[in-house]
């Protein structure tokens, strides 16, 4: 065997489907140009060979990374290739694709294919799908599950999108708190196999109930007679359904968890969550942020329709028109001040700028400080303070540098002065919307990194212009 | 055992703690305020006992627990806290802490207590902490490590930032292919613990060149008298460290690792990177991405001083000032042009607004496709194509309902249309940069994220004010 390293693999296998993808290209090309019977038997022949290459390329990828595959290809390669993906491998490669690739080959799926797929995948699979696929055929899919599994689906739908509920998993290995490691041993053996990810065996009692775990290894390491409860950790860390999806990712990342109990109320063991639900789960997040702060709703397809493309992006450019038209109203107000002094024009966007750009910042670390549980209730006075200081210290620091600006072009002490006391003033008003502005959608159940920047720059563009363009009107004109 | 939910147990932890550092605080006052031996006495017992009792409750802390606490305190306190934890701990927190706080800590604790805090830590830990701390100070505390420890440390620290080298571990566990399973588990009793993390054991032939791994649970299901080379699994997927952190983290997502080895040029197994340190890198990436974003180089303690908060603010704002005085200049040349028609300087920050919105949402788009390996030279010009056709769909809906705007108003059919032509050119202008940049910065192997909304940014205000006014000066005045 000569390992290849997992990343040049493939890259390797896509430019391969790319280069078949290409061929098929062209001999279609060809067979619409061309005429004569010969001709055709032998395209189509060729045509046949490169199908029948390009699956078997197919076949040998993980399922994974079929999926990749699929997510960086324009729609029409994307399906020529899904139909090469064997059908009962189908099922595995849609659990593992992202939301708008998932909806697009749902679309271009026929019913009887897609439920043949879905049929291969077990009750965890199937929840993870249950809100992309259409209820309908989710439900003559979840038909074909058994009752147990049936009840295990039912109950994970109903789970809270980010709760430890929606992420965990039923594939959980226990023994009992009487039995030996001999029996332990005996009773892994006849399971044949475990589930992925298993670093631990769960010890309940009697009753079902959570005592303990015993790490894998030290089932190897101890005498056989040696009862469970011997050998079993008892410090653990059990998480509950409704913990928060994020406060268990912190758990797993603090105290590096491979896999951690999931109890009822009564401390019965119901599930497992394990790292690598945990890491999809903070990378989603983390990638569900970057979009949704510059205002996509869901994720967007690369190679979505210009139509959906336009569609997912307008509720955002609406609210930022709106706000932009009522800042530029407040302009509208002094527009007799500008009349009269035309450098004001030129002048109000950079007070404006300034005061988005530092209360971005304020921003920034709030949404740090509460995703990470340092900003509190009783320190988030101090953050203030803080912020409000800071911004003072720049604003006299930044503020100067633009009134000498000011005063450098257009030669007025008094205009030099109004710039620098808008600046101030409106860096001010971006500390208070800054820290006060996450830690409200924080309180009210929100995602602060979510609407807090349009706010505050809706906050800081009309109290731009409000301070500088009145100060001017009061002192200058 | 009743075991208890981590986040619950952690927040008690902390309410205790803040509850004690209060009351020690009021004995400080006090005792600052009374006089009288008698009473002094008292005092200082009181103080003792509280302090003592704050040293119990860090003492049943786990290290990340105590560092979470540090890192949400302000100044005096952490230090209060910093002075509880028993010397032979520090070291453990001292890993886990943020830079930022780590820094605070290091700036006020003296030398010795910190080469005796470093020294507890091996190579692994050190190597992760010797970015943070003073040279010297590592150099001391690196001389008390053994030489092969030395040795390991050097190479680590030397490995670049962002690959495979700088997180991974030596901590790995092999055995020989021709040992039997019997065998493994017998030199794995010897070994009396396992490293953390460990799921699997890698096989390696005389040479040390990696063959397969064996997961743990194989061990347990099969025959004692087994070669590891039939029980092995040889489809593995090594890493080299010159890999990119990056695509490692992808691999370890997309095929739900928990550990994978390392190997040189030759093959050989050198290391083992595990889904811990991946899951850390995943997140520190994700915060100093959003932080970089503000113009956030480093990571800023909340609690920093105003002065060092201002001064890790100051780049950020100073380019966007930059910028800003740039686009004031274009708004500049224009002045007579609003002299005569003062709208325009009203309606101009809405042209602006709305490229710089869009703008940022293919930046999103382009730099999640480039994180995910979905965006290639190949599809860039599909992707510039797309946007294009979105930015004109856009510009026609948008531009129209704002030359409505302008003309509801303003009362003139010309400037509506001027307002609308301007939205639409400005938002193709936004539409090429946000493709782009995004694409040159990944080519030059920089972080697209980073710089590419400022650019964005600057060239859309710009260019908005450019178009609008250079249009209303032709068509208008």
């Amino acid at each position: 065997m000569n390992p290849q390293r997992s990343e040049a693999r493939l890259d390797e296998s896509l430019s391969e489907i790319t280069r078949l993808l290409e061929k098929h290209r062209v001999l279609e090309t060809l067979t619409h140009r061309q005429e004569g019977p010969k001709r055709d038997l032998l395209e189509h022949l060729q045509h046949r060979q490169n199908l029948a290459e390009l699956q078997m390329k197919v076949k040998t990828l993980h399922p994974a990374d079929v999926a990749h595959i699929l997510e960086t290809l324009p729609l029409d390669e994307r399906l020529l290739v899904w139909q090469q993906v064997a059908t009962d491998r189908r099922g595995e490669v849609l659990v593992e694709l992202s939301g708008a690739v998932l909806d697009s080959l749902l679309e271009h799926t026929d019913r009887q294919a897609l439920v043949s797929a879905l049929a291969t995948l077990d009750a965890e699979d199937l929840g993870h799908l249950a809100e992309s696929i259409p209820e309908d055929l989710f439900r003559d899919v979840s038909k074909l599950l058994d009752a147990r599994d049936r009840s295990w689906l039912q109950a994970s739908i109903n789970y809270d999108e980010n709760t430890v509920g929606s992420l965990m998993s039923q594939e959980v290995t226990f023994i009992r708190e009487q039995q030996t490691v001999e029996e332990a041993i005996g009773y892994l053996r006849s399971l044949g196999e475990l589930p992925e990810q298993t670093d631990q065996l769960f010890v309940v009692d009697a009753r079902h109930v959570l005592k303990g775990a015993v790490p894998l290894p030290r089932l190897l390491l101890h005498a056989p007679g040696l009862l469970a409860t011997a050998i079993m950790e008892s410090e653990i860390r059990p998480f509950r359904t409704d913990d928060g999806a994020q406060h268990a990712a912190n758990a797993f990342e603090r105290y590096n968890l491979v896999s951690a109990p999931v109890i009822d109320e009564r401390g019965k063991l119901i599930g497992r969550l394990t790292v690598d639900a945990v890491m999809d789960f903070v990378r989603n997040e983390a990638e569900k942020r970057a979009l949704e702060r510059a205002g996509l709703r869901g994720e967007e397809d690369l190679f979505a329709s210009v139509w959906d493309s336009a569609k997912n992006r307008a509720p955002w450019l609406f609210i930022n028109l709106l706000t932009a038209f009522i800042a530029s109203r407040v302009i509208g107000v002094f527009e007799g001040t500008i009349a009269r002094l035309v450098a004001l024009a030129t002048l109000m966007p950079i007070v404006a700028s300034v005061g988005g750009n530092t209360g971005n910042q304020t921003i920034a670390l709030m949404v740090r400080g509460l995703a990470l549980d340092q900003v509190k209730g009783e320190n988030s006075r101090y953050m203030l303070t803080k912020e409000l200081t800071v911004s003072l210290v720049n604003g006299l620091m930044w503020g100067s540098l633009m009134g000498l600006f000011a005063f450098t072009i257009y030669r007025s002490a008094t205009l030099a002065l109004v710039m620098m006391a808008a600046v101030v003033l409106n860096l001010l008003v971006a500390a208070i919307v800054g820290v006060a502005v996450p830690l409200m959608l924080h309180k009210a159940g929100r995602d602060p990194a979510q609407g807090a920047s349009v706010l505050l720059t809706f906050i800081t563009d009309s109290m731009g212009f409000f301070l500088f363009l009145g100060l001017a009107r009061l002192f200058l004109v």
